[in-house]
């Protein structure tokens, strides 16, 4: 390779200009056509200007089919001259199901290539970077400072996380009310929130690769955990944590298939369409980094939970928690109901588990949707990018 | 009097041009320097204008001291000749401890008085739009309906309460984590919230009449429950609910004086500067609403709540709770720690306690700021209002 480390740092320090900015935004809209089906592959679009117009676009809609630049590069016959492409990720530099992009697009010769997020993927990693600058052509790597890259990560973060730590982003989504109770003690929890925040988890549901619940919401309310008032060709896998296997095989999540992961060894037959994984840990409780290891070399990027307190309590307890998504209703339902986490207290407040705030929005009906991620997965995802790349080209 | 209910009807139905509107807001801004010392009387703020340019303002610091109009006509030399003036509150027409403004204003003839809101006061309550309105002077009251009158409102809503409920408005504030947690079970609450949030709240108390907590947090944490880190000249009542009489008399919150409300008779002597009020119900508990009433009459408009889940429990079952104040900390406590409100459950969700969302604010360190008011309070108030002028002028 003609660069070292050094083109990364000095990629990563060029500034956007308003131009770019605008074309890989377009480029990330693209992507996003791609939120309910790329996985396992990430969401890309790309988009190819000349003289400030656009000459092609795509977007990649599901594994095996076209890649977004191929896609793009097709309506303007593989005429790159003079032409400045914008993709939100790293062209791949690897044979996977489909040629490699960065190849293609270095003999199509464009002037420049404008990327938002390097490809964190191993056969990736820097590789199409340089494979495009050996080729002479001129390439700009948005800084992880930038907003564009903060979306652009946002956009694959389970896709990211997959590649960096070798398992999924887990989102936990909470329906509560003001006192953070989620169901009443007599088990009722439906209709905490209003119409407009339950559409808006089927889109969490859609975009996820799988959901995941305990046994305790699968026996009390009995979930399909399909995504439904949202428009999409794939629903994503179902899992069910069921320590002892207690589960009937005719819960509805089971319909169509589901994997469950239990601390059992793995029986004979269990239910029709249905795979059951023996992940126990030491104390014979279901390994959740265990599974989320094995639901990571699944493809898996982004896991949903939608879990009681006691799975919902274990995870945070595991440190498993990158995300909470917590639908917050405007009612009242006092000491004796159900809470959101089975977790160990912390010895002070200060020690309790604690989350950055990333968003507040009113949802109507007094409903709020509050998102919290982790304090760190996303610079540890952010550092894994750059380590990856430079890793690649030391 | 000339007019009937039908001026009142006519009044609220008139739109406010954005001339007067501006004036409106310069009032408000005004009475709002009285915010922490106008008590028990409302917070008013007066501008006199003449040809667009204000020749007079004046704002109400405190009781026995010049009501705002008074102040505003003193410094155009109450020459009010083709003046406007503009008030956030009906002028008063009786003799209080001053003179009542509304004679002095329709003696010195301007052209038009306009009223963001009439004052409920039964003693005004129409009467001070009737005096001008019979002395030939044009006056426009703002209709329930526009911000400018539910500003006005929110301004002096215990004054309004207290007129027209005979109980002080009732605000609960709360410091909790993400997942509705006051205090860990070791007891340990302090520094939930951020150091903004803390701040923000020590707002809350400076413009409250009166701070009430119950006996288990002035136990466990002993706070003094005065204004710190706001300047002000003036410390809110502080007021505890003590039904056994159990509190010791070196608790900070007697310092400088308080309330007791419990439900033994009245002891001769209890500590120094602390005054007990014996306010069974029939179940030997602390009659609560009794004791709004008792606080209503002593002129507390606004109380501020900081009290742990029993006290706020009893509040909310009694139908006390109009506002809650919730400060959300982006942390996690679990199961174990201390919620809300022991408070009755509902038997189902939709027979829960349920709110209407006024306002979000974040207040950095992933801290939000959610307020909640009571679905009916509002609506309550400013039909008493109406219903007090009416009353008055039929």
């Amino acid at each position: 390779m003609r660069l070292s480390n050094g083109w990364v740092r000095q990629a990563v320090s060029e500034a956007v200009s308003a131009v770019d900015r605008r074309w890989l935004v377009r480029a990330l809209t693209l992507a996003e056509n791609g939120l309910f089906t790329a996985t396992p592959n990430p969401r890309v679009g790309c988009v190819i200007c000349r003289s400030g117009r656009v000459i092609g676009e795509g977007w990649h809609r599901a594994a095996g089919e076209a890649h977004a630049e191929i896609i793009a590069m097709r309506q303007c016959d593989n005429n790159l001259r003079d032409a400045d492409v914008y993709v939100n990720l790293e062209p791949c530099a690897h044979e996977g199901r489909t040629p490699p992009c960065a190849p293609l697009l270095a003999a199509a010769r464009p002037a420049r290539v404008v990327i938002a997020t390097l490809d964190p993927n191993p056969t990736v990693s820097g590789k199409g970077v340089a494979l495009l600058r050996d080729a002479g052509i001129d390439v700009v790597v948005v800084p992880p400072s930038d907003i564009i890259f903060q979306q652009a990560l946002a956009l694959n973060i389970g896709f990211v996380s997959r590649m960096v730590r070798k398992r999924p982003w887990l989102q936990l989504k909470i329906a509560a009310t003001l006192d953070g109770k989620t169901a009443l003690s007599s088990g009722l929890s439906r209709w905490i929130s209003g119409e407009r925040a339950r559409i808006d988890a089927h889109y969490l549901r859609a975009r996820s690769c799988a959901i995941l619940t305990g046994i305790g919401t699968a026996q009390a309310d009995d979930p399909q955990l399909t995504v439904r008032h949202v428009h999409t060709p794939r629903q994503p896998q179902r899992i069910l944590v069921d320590r002892h296997l207690q589960a009937t095989s005719t819960l509805r999540l089971f319909a169509g298939g589901a994997i469950v992961a239990s601390a059992q060894s793995v029986p004979d037959f269990f239910a029709d369409g249905v795979e059951v994984l023996s992940l126990p840990d030491s104390s014979g409780r279901v390994d959740l980094l265990q599974l989320m290891c094995e639901l990571s070399a699944r493809g898996i990027n982004e896991v949903l939970v939608e879990a009681g307190r006691r799975l919902s309590g274990a995870l945070l307890a595991a440190g498993l928690v990158d995300e909470i998504v917590l639908y917050q209703a405007p009612r009242v339902f006092g000491d004796s109901a159900f809470s959101m986490f089975d977790a160990p207290a912390p010895s002070t407040p200060a020690e309790a588990p604690t989350f950055a705030l990333r968003q507040i929005e009113p949802l109507g009906d007094g409903d709020i949707k509050i998102i919290y991620d982790s304090l760190t997965a996303q610079q540890q995802l952010t550092a894994g990018i750059i380590d990856a790349a430079t890793a690649k080209n030391a």
